[in-house]
């Protein structure tokens, strides 16, 4: 099996900070392996516990993604695949955040109040990648405490439909800053194509986040990351999915939450339906018993929310079992590295 | 007074779907009278019961905007102002919709659920400028019954920050869809500038429409549109406002309704304490006896609510009285027209 | 035409802090005229600046109602009406405060964040029955303005179904603390019946409050009112309803706040299909274009939002034109006291 | 070890509609155990797919619990522990259904729209305690799937506060209807006592459930129940916690559903800055990174978040390691059964 292997550096100028509106990068043939670079959140800015964001970043460079990458072939009514191969912590440290106005526990822009923000604060994190680990260390007391890595990507998205050119940190149909620790290696990420090429853009590695990402920022880092890309022609995909090697899932990006849940559990829903050629109530019936829903983000203009349905319940594979093929691919790509 | 005045078409070149993105198709002098067309949110396309909007209009390119026109001398942290003199449906008819999965009383894209959609049904208004009225014809009778014009524009906005373009359907901290009764004759408009230039542009008239806009639509109508532009440099307003003969207004655009809200009435607070040299809380007091808050729509991708104050209660006037110079302009322009 | 009329003293015996489990304190025919007394939701326990609610009042013994009074013959299935004939504050002074972790533009205890609760400060209004005016002074300045008495009731309502007991705090299908300033003299509400004398109680009255009730409170005073209590065999009445001179109006109680909203759309176009035979796509195309949409309150336990349509488009009048019967009664009664 | 063993039947008069506002059924020393039968939510009345609830049911007479029971010595500003030991359905069916404007993917009575109600269907699963796992037969189709048994209560708490009785399909503050497959046979839950007794009852037994309880409904089913109840002096526990062998748990009830996932994680951001000697920002950055945030019912008048902290990264034992207490209880009671 022959793959072909490019790299994308994350040199500026193929950061962005949108979806939509830039020229490709970088064009590939579906199939293809990309060695790519993403800057952290902070665009690598944020170095120590008094480098305050609200002092180092500028609104809105904030969020850099790497990309866009164009798959050659990919028109509007088509879906992209993206399979996470490998994403792996770059730096001996990570950083994590409070920042003024933003997060699950605070009053923002949107859920304005009358209060004055809470504390910024940084918290550096060691990250030993032998060990696959990373180091909380509080900041107001002694205590410290290793937490396993697991990384992953915040923001995976391509250019959005209707022309719309959308900030990175906001989450929509297109995919983009959903913020979900499902995005791991060994995860297919499945998008709808609005544009030619479909232009897929990646960033915000995480060495692990909680569910809801409740303060607004994880675990912080640059990464190295590898992922095949591929094409699946012909198929729709309304919102983005993603395929572990145990669950299909959708995922709803919205407000109010309960919006972002029922997108998630919709999509869930109609996709069952046609994977076990269920009616429609049979399969709400099936996913209510044996689907999970954890949260995505809940701090972001936009929230997400998580729609799991366990594959051995399937009796057929979504998108004609391209995950299995694209796991061979990574397989072979670690085998030869 | 000498008074400039310069005209803006509606022809497809100078229409738009989205706030930002776009070169200027008029650049003008603040102060400067603009007579401007607008087309109905269908593009002119529904004429008749029988023209369903699923089948006649084309995503994206619904709800076309007039503009971009660029203020001369506006920079991003100055504010324009827009004076709205004169708005006049064109048309002996207007058209008013339910559309598929859009509107309050029905499962949407977002709020999705199982249902099928709602029927798509197309209702004509009679429209009569002479006597001021628009007739209601039921669909599945006879009632019918005239109800007053009250003409306004429900998508009036700016370039939005951070590169973004949106859509020219959805409202936020840029204006755009607001779809509120408010933005009537008579009335300024005030919006932050984002880029040089500002870049307003103007569409969605309404002959009339109810708070909320609870079926998604209004009673929708071409429009010949008189506004008088204007700059007020270095004044920042973070969400648009509102000031009417009687009241300023603040809006807030968000999810959920009760965001929209607070966003609203936290910045008519903020307004109030620096017209009234309050404290935060004592205009947190006042506002909360004295204030009006509704809806403006309910059914667009964000809602948005009104937060009213009287100006009676007010010792100082806003930005400068620009609002009283605007009015000034206008019985000018209307007494010479 | 003779008229009953009863008195109803706020002896502490006399006040609740629920709707439901309790035994009436008067049982009236329909038809009667009940002269109220109401306290103010502090239980009169605020009389000064220094008189913190935190540190007065103690939960759960808030907002005091007065009743419940049993109407003879109501039974689930009926509609009871309460026509406010007066209301008017007893005292020459009123009071507004912020409460910790209260109102709309605060961290709460279910909007739940790590923000200090803002500063607890109480308002002392002057009240000026003759000249019908109130008058608001500054904390923090020498501010001082009069406000025009519009005196209302924030909690009307009856017993709830299925056997609940709610706090006079909440509002609901069953009315309660809707805090609408709708609810004034001259106004009729309609409430289902959910037990045998639908056992009314009121309560929370405000000398003025601004749509929303953004900082948690009204202008709140102690209130003689004087109400009509009528009966509607065979009626039945989902959530609350309003009649006022020139409007019918739905009551929607529920969070998130379109949820509200879309309660009391939803109510309004199914009324509004009835009193005009219309079916139901064309009352809710003829309420989107007619009808009003303000907030209640945005701030209690539940949120309100009201739905309004002009009277003079309807072609039949609600519940065989009680409204008009209750108020000749309240005529003749105001003639003869 | 001697340990103390009760029983309590599901009979009629044992069982009730609502949480609060009834006299206990038995009364407990703390540490007892309780071997308690249980109806499901529809009081067995659906036992076949053609028994349509909306049929066989009587509002407000469904979801009934057993109870309530009085522990011993409880009083306001205590906790009590319910230990469940084990949850076994006593038959060997379970039902499922959907129910006319109930669920997550229907308008509602809150989420009012215009749509019909989607149509009303019953599965009957066949439940086999001996390989444990329960089967689902699709209605529309020849599909069948066994799924694993997972046996859990919807609906565990106490009388609530403020002299309120809830209905038992109402979660809240005092728990109820949470409906978090969490609730399994291992777990301890918490509640803060509301009154003397506490008053504890149990109902809504699944044999599982999804995530969000898309549908509205779980395999619902009669169960035979075994908990240790107990008690923590002086203990508050403002929310519903649990406690498992791997994690502690807040949970938070609320709509919107942003709002009970922010009340859950605020619980959790306290209760984990209280076990970790930490200041409240250093645990909001820990929870953040290191917690899980799935749905418990997004159905329910209330919707339910949960928020999950690994027990592995605590120093301390929440409340004065009870749990493992209980569990030994548990192990001393099954091993003498």
């Amino acid at each position: 099996m022959s793959i072909e292997v490019v790299g994308l550096t994350a040199d500026p100028e193929r950061l962005g900070y949108v979806f939509g509106g830039r020229e490709p990068v970088l064009t590939v043939k579906p199939g293809t392996v990309v060695e790519l670079a993403t800057e952290d959140c902070f665009g690598g800015a944020v170095r120590g516990v008094d480098d305050l964001p609200s002092r180092v970043c500028t609104f809105p460079y904030l969020n850099p993604v790497t990309g866009p990458i164009a798959v050659e072939g990919a028109e509007p009514g088509d879906t992209v695949a993206v399979h996470f191969v490998d994403i792996r912590p770059v730096r001996d440290w990570a950083i994590s955040t409070t920042f003024p106005h933003f997060g699950a526990l605070t009053a923002t822009h949107t859920t304005a109040m009358l209060h004055d923000a809470l504390p910024e604060r940084v918290w550096r994190y060691e990250v030993d990648v032998d060990r696959w680990v990373c180091r909380f260390q509080a900041r107001s007391s002694e205590f410290s405490v290793e937490l396993p890595l697991d990384p992953m990507h915040g923001t995976v998205g391509v250019a959005p439909a209707a022309n719309e050119v959308i900030m990175s940190i906001t989450p929509g149909a297109h995919g983009g800053n959903m913020d979900t620790p499902e995005m791991r290696a060994g995860t297919t990420a499945y998008f709808g194509v609005n544009v030619p090429g479909a232009l897929i853009s990646i960033g915000d590695g995480h060495c692990r986040q909680g569910e809801g990402e409740v303060c607004g920022t994880a675990v912080e880092a640059a990464m190295a990351t590898v992922v095949v890309v591929d094409l699946i022609k012909g198929a729709t995909t309304p919102w983005p999915r993603l395929e572990s090697a145990d669950h299909i899932m959708s995922t709803g990006t919205a407000r109010p939450l309960e919006d972002a849940f029922r997108v998630s559990q919709h999509d869930l829903v109609g996709w069952t339906a046609d994977l076990l050629s269920l009616d429609i109530l049979d399969a709400y019936q099936l996913v209510s018993q044996a689907g999970l829903a954890p949260a995505g983000n809940v701090v972001d203009t936009n929230y997400t929310m998580l729609a799991k349905f366990p594959k051995n319940l399937l009796t057929t594979t979504p998108y004609a079992d391209i995950h299995t093929r694209l796991r061979a691919t990574a397989t072979t790509y670690l085998s030869q590295r």
